[in-house]
């Protein structure tokens, strides 16, 4: 006998869970569509080219890669793991995006709206409730430079996680020009830009002397590093805005900000909208805005993404590009925490019957029921035997122990010659 | 500048065609459903071991292997591909089943009725309309040793291809036990099984001199080889019947082929169900009834599967199974040629506004459009430039070449500073 555990830092998908799933994705979806954007797909394997040097930061050390076939492999003469692989699989759905559009760019709209939904892999240390293969939900908006973009994608994306039960998240806005006209305003030197990314994005998990401490042995002046987090924490907006105003920061670059965060926070909304300077996101390849979806239950961001205009040009389609993923595990894994019932479910029915006595009447039956809207699992069960009542209402309860909100029911026929539905 | 192109032999799936893939998707699901199956989900990549020597026949050639991470991976000494690999891309979804149901048997119904809808990769020679990622739809019954089986597959599939709009189809039923029979009955030796069973394989494709001389090849006598081929074609029901019989198949296996050929073609079908001695199936783990569901605007079969009854003990859980796979490409690639509008489609609608006068009044619109069902696209356009229309009309006729049943409507609002609804 082998193992049956599924394959190292992976997992399976129990049915309860995976009716959570559908039904969260399927609302998902119809909210995206409702907004315009229509759906792709692209193959799970990319080249391994395309995959490396995308400015996909750690994700990119992360990548499962397939190995060469046939007469492309030589195992004599290896010198290092370039010689081993052509594909990868991929590490996000944003690099395979701008290299479709760049191969369809003539077979699809212009903006072009694209839904993606689909497993990436990274092959990240295995830990609980982390694992190597898990689904994102994108929504991108290729070819419009103006950031009316920004708005729409952050509309849709609140409104699809408003459908699927969630309130009280927030919506965290930021523009990545504002930290680094900082960074020059208050005399911190160019090269220890990416430095004061890496640590001021910490800001929200660590105490704020031990981020100091890290970039003053890095050689940053312990007074710019004051001054700088003082900018960002602890001021009100309109201060934040006077500050940055100061610092250089061009107006279009705030006005705009004002603008998402005015349009996107108006009216009676279930969620709230802030701007916040230490949004800044680990992807290298975002050049302005930035933004992140949280929710006070939950530890790190519910979703997040922001504008890279400068990727598209890597494969032959310049153009503005915009993006939001929603990191579809951690949705779930919250919903299921907050035990939010998403939606009605149709009613599951077990149909008991003898095959003996009645197969067609049985078959007959449960199209009959199928038609008047229920789920129904045929039971063979043999006259003599024990009844399968306390099993089936077991399984019930175990599939919704799992996610699922579904109820058990059943009908019984032929055993007793008394056809009857019970429902619970 | 880098090619956008698909990795060799994947394509991307463009907006028109995935809107019919959903639409075809959701509605197999849902009948699925209705018949009380439940969805689950394994990982793209199964441990190495799992896949080979799994009685996959070719397909274990075609593994799209994955490459071993850290200190595993150790260049300085590798004898064969073994030492290099530790996973690979799934072929199908019945091994990662038997897997799952090993691994997850005291959490689910049992028996346990499967959903499983994904990608499946194999590197075979690329050629026109085959890809090496391609869909599955598959449904499985384990744990249930009675032939009801069977039958509820092949029922819910058959719907499920009707509901999709697909009618005058073929279901084809055999068990493989009547060819081993027949292989002794007629006088072949035991030896040759497996090369008859290639060979009867192509009858279908290829004139049956050919057939009978490649078995004289192998040393079968041109008299035994004639009367298998006599009595597998071009006799009736009947006829075959009692040759089966007489060639001492065993009754057990010739009733429960009648049972459920009597019960699936009860009833005014759209489909017609018979008995197939030709049906075979590739795969080298089916053990008894095999079947395939066929279009004659197709020439190979749209799903097909069977019994396996002996593969689920190689994870620690022996039972019965059974299942089957709809070719979910050769679905879709069908239903494209036989431009097959399935169900209603959503209207689709653009709202064509100047953003530098009522960007927050278009907002409000798209959102009250979209309450009364439309699917909104935000048109951006300034007052001065050229209209849009022209634009939006060509996309949508791409959008319906690729597949899709939308028509276009646009609302105009702003330009004119006359909001109108313009409906196609």
């Amino acid at each position: 006998m082998q193992s049956p555990n599924a394959f190292r830092g992976m997992r399976d998908v129990l049915p309860g869970e995976m009716e959570l799933r559908q039904r969260v994705l399927e609302s998902v979806r119809s909210t995206y569509r409702r907004h315009g954007f229509l759906e792709i797909e692209t193959p799970a394997i990319e080249s391994i080219h395309h995959l490396v040097n995308s400015n996909g930061g750690e994700n990119e050390k992360l990548i499962f890669k397939t190995l060469k076939r046939g007469e492309k492999l030589d195992l004599t003469s290896i010198e290092s793991v370039e010689d081993l692989v052509d594909g990868g699989l991929r590490f996000d759905l944003t690099v395979p995006l701008a290299r479709y559009y760049g191969a369809n760019h003539s077979r699809i709209p212009d903006p072009f709206r694209a839904i993606q939904i689909g497993p990436v892999w990274r092959a990240e240390r295995p830990q609980k409730g982390r694992y190597r293969q898990f689904y994102q939900v994108d929504i991108d908006i290729l070819g419009q430079e103006a950031p009316i973009s920004e708005l729409e994608l952050l509309l849709a994306s609140s409104e699809a996680l408003c459908e699927v039960g969630l309130t009280g998240f927030e919506v965290r806005i930021n523009d990545r020009r504002i930290l680094e006209a900082l960074i020059g305003y208050f005399g911190i030197q160019v090269e220890a830009k990416e430095a004061v990314f890496i640590a001021l994005d910490k800001l929200d998990k660590v105490p704020r002397g031990e981020v100091e401490k890290e970039l003053i042995s890095k050689g940053v002046l312990a007074k710019s590093i004051g001054s700088l987090i003082d900018s960002l924490t602890g001021t009100t907006h309109h201060e934040m805005m006077n500050t940055f105003d100061k610092a250089g920061v061009s107006r279009e670059v705030l006005e705009n900000l004002e603008r998402v965060i005015h349009a996107l926070g108006g009216g009676r909304r279930a969620y709230s909208v802030v701007l916040d300077p230490l949004v800044i996101r680990g992807m290298g390849y975002y050049t302005s805005m930035v933004f992140e979806l949280s929710h006070p239950r939950w530890n790190s961001s519910i979703a997040g993404g922001g504008r890279y205009d400068k990727m598209l040009s890597r494969f032959g389609q310049a153009g503005g590009a915009c993006g939001i993923s929603i990191g579809f595990e951690r949705l779930i894994a919250l919903l299921l925490e907050l035990r939010q019932d998403t939606r009605s479910s149709q009613r599951r029915l077990s149909l008991i019957y003898d095959p003996n006595i009645d197969l067609e009447n049985a078959f007959e039956k449960a199209a009959t029921l199928r038609n008047e809207g229920y789920l129904v699992t045929m039971v063979a069960h043999e006259g003599r035997k024990k009844s399968p009542i306390k099993r089936l209402a077991m399984e019930a309860e175990e599939l919704r122990s799992q996610g699922s909100v579904g109820g058990v029911w059943r009908y019984w026929m032929g055993v007793d010659d008394v056809p009857q539905l019970l429902l619970k």
